[in-house]
């Protein structure tokens, strides 16, 4: 059984809600190396430097004052961490969050730096999510889903309302927007704006190989799970299968999924800080590369390609120009 | 004898040629290593990598259609290059553009793939401006200076327009806006804006330490030059004096100048990929470096720092991070 997902009334709202707190990313101008043009939602320009912040701190205004001081618990491998731990401190609210012991130190370092508390576990072995209950249990906080949330969904499908004000600015409405999946609040709550706002449009999800869950469920129409846990170098996006509410969402809108590997992320975060001027970790930029790769037909396209977060460690980032 | 600096007219009708054509670089969010808050005006993010887009396409929109064939010819080190290599494209227009032998291979490589000739020149013994006045009277080009020029610089202080108005939706005025100075253009611009719509916010012009020709003539009053025009990891900056337009209004309207050494332009390339996602050149973080640096104090004011340029070499970008 799963909740129910966002309205566009909800995402207005969210809107509203992080007006002033979050950053409206700009839509830059791009071009593929074959002269194609597209448009990248640069979410890597976001607060915690990932569209996670908008989920983050639209979920925790909704919190009642009067259950604000017990906190709040979330499990990340990095992301959603930064974002839950920036949106709490803006807040005045403590928070505890549950991370893989192997996620980038940029991630560990900056959650600590946001102030919460932070609660490391084994990726193969232990389940996050009982920890996180465990911790929920003891304290009496809300624990903050990273997907499965409808606030948080409606949070991240303010990147949709903004994609399609801004081209209406440029005359034009998207055909395309392409973006990395891994629960999919982010891909669902695009699809629930576009649906609204740019019913034309469709929307396709971008994930690694070998951990592309998104894109055989929607092909099979049922949700499945990746066999692997670990083993890309796109740590943003290894969900082990899609989120309960945005799974029926993607699937009843008719989004379908691609795959690239990692030397090709690698690639999309060298074209992004060579020809875009923006620095974007290698599950930030999965859809870029999968529009790259020629993977997403492009051509007489308006499309827009988010890229979603840009904590990459430095020596990924010195690799991915080398 | 020098031209009329643009009025804030100019600047809002160059918003409007402008809309559509150039980016609306976002304003970030961004804290010093010691806490202290500021902003991040991202011209980095600018169609060419650099705010020269707005001046270039402000300045050939202004061309009348029929001189438009015979095309332009510009002066530059890479960026203006390419600003204006790409406004002449937009407009149809033919474009030569005059360069140091020795600019980045980026800016090069890009000015051409843009579409223009490139004529390169030796920066210690050749004089550019005969160069391109020579070109001009051969073709019937119109020469579009980098920075002496009312419509350049009226389109350089969109940047000014945009800063007051994004600081206003947070509901915040700028006391500082803290800018890159090479011949001023861009400098000049964001003060003849801020004069305008924030009359108590001041502008700091930021310098490559050598290459100091704004401080000491802000200082002084009048006009000086730079002994040497090279030597400094900012190429960007290296304008051997203030531009006749410029200098007069930066001067009546209490502009003060900082410098910065290469390694303080270093880290700042690195803050702000590391901090802010974005990728900038050493010129065009000098601003950013002065606050880091402790040069421009920012404790309890709205101050605005323009990232003016991201047009670096990979291993530039490398060095920085290492």
């Amino acid at each position: 059984l799963s909740l129910p997902a966002p309205t566009i009334a909800d995402i207005r709202a969210a809107a509203a809600r992080i007006a002033g707190e979050a950053v409206r990313t700009p839509l830059l101008p791009a071009e593929t190396p074959a002269g194609e043009r597209f448009f990248v939602k640069a979410e890597c320009l976001q607060r915690v430097g990932a569209f996670k912040f908008r989920g983050a701190f639209n979920r925790l205004s909704m919190i009642p004052e009067e259950a604000r001081p017990r906190g709040v618990v979330a499990c990340s491998s990095g992301n959603h961490a930064q974002g839950v731990a920036l949106a709490a401190r803006l807040l005045g609210m403590p928070a505890t969050i549950v991370m893989p012991a192997n996620a980038p130190a940029v991630k560990l370092d900056n959650t600590r730096g946001y102030g919460a508390t932070v609660v490391t576990y084994d990726r193969e072995t232990q389940d996050r999510d009982a920890i996180a209950a465990e911790i929920a249990a003891q304290s009496g906080a809300v624990v903050v889903h990273p997907f499965d949330d409808p606030g948080v969904i409606a949070g991240q499908g303010t990147v949709g309302l903004e994609i399609v004000e801004d081209l209406a600015l440029l005359g034009l409405v998207p055909d395309l927007v392409v973006t990395g999946a891994s629960g999919g609040g982010l891909a669902s709550g695009i699809a629930l704006a576009l649906e609204a706002l740019a019913p034309g449009a469709r929307l396709v999800t971008a994930e690694p190989e070998g951990f592309d869950d998104y894109a055989r469920s929607l092909s099979a129409g049922t949700r499945l799970s990746n066999e692997r846990a670990t083993g890309s170098i796109s740590d943003a996006l290894l969900s082990r299968s899609p989120g309960t509410i945005s799974f029926p969402v993607l699937s009843r809108l008719g989004a379908r999924g691609v795959s690239v590997d990692d030397a090709a992320a690698l690639r999309a975060v060298a074209f992004a800080a060579r020809k875009l001027k923006i620095v974007a970790e290698p599950g930030g930029a999965v859809a870029l590369a999968s529009v790259l790769d020629g993977k997403v037909e492009i051509a007489g396209r308006v499309v827009v390609v988010v890229v979603s977060g840009g904590n990459i460690d430095d020596e990924t980032l010195v690799r991915a120009l080398s």
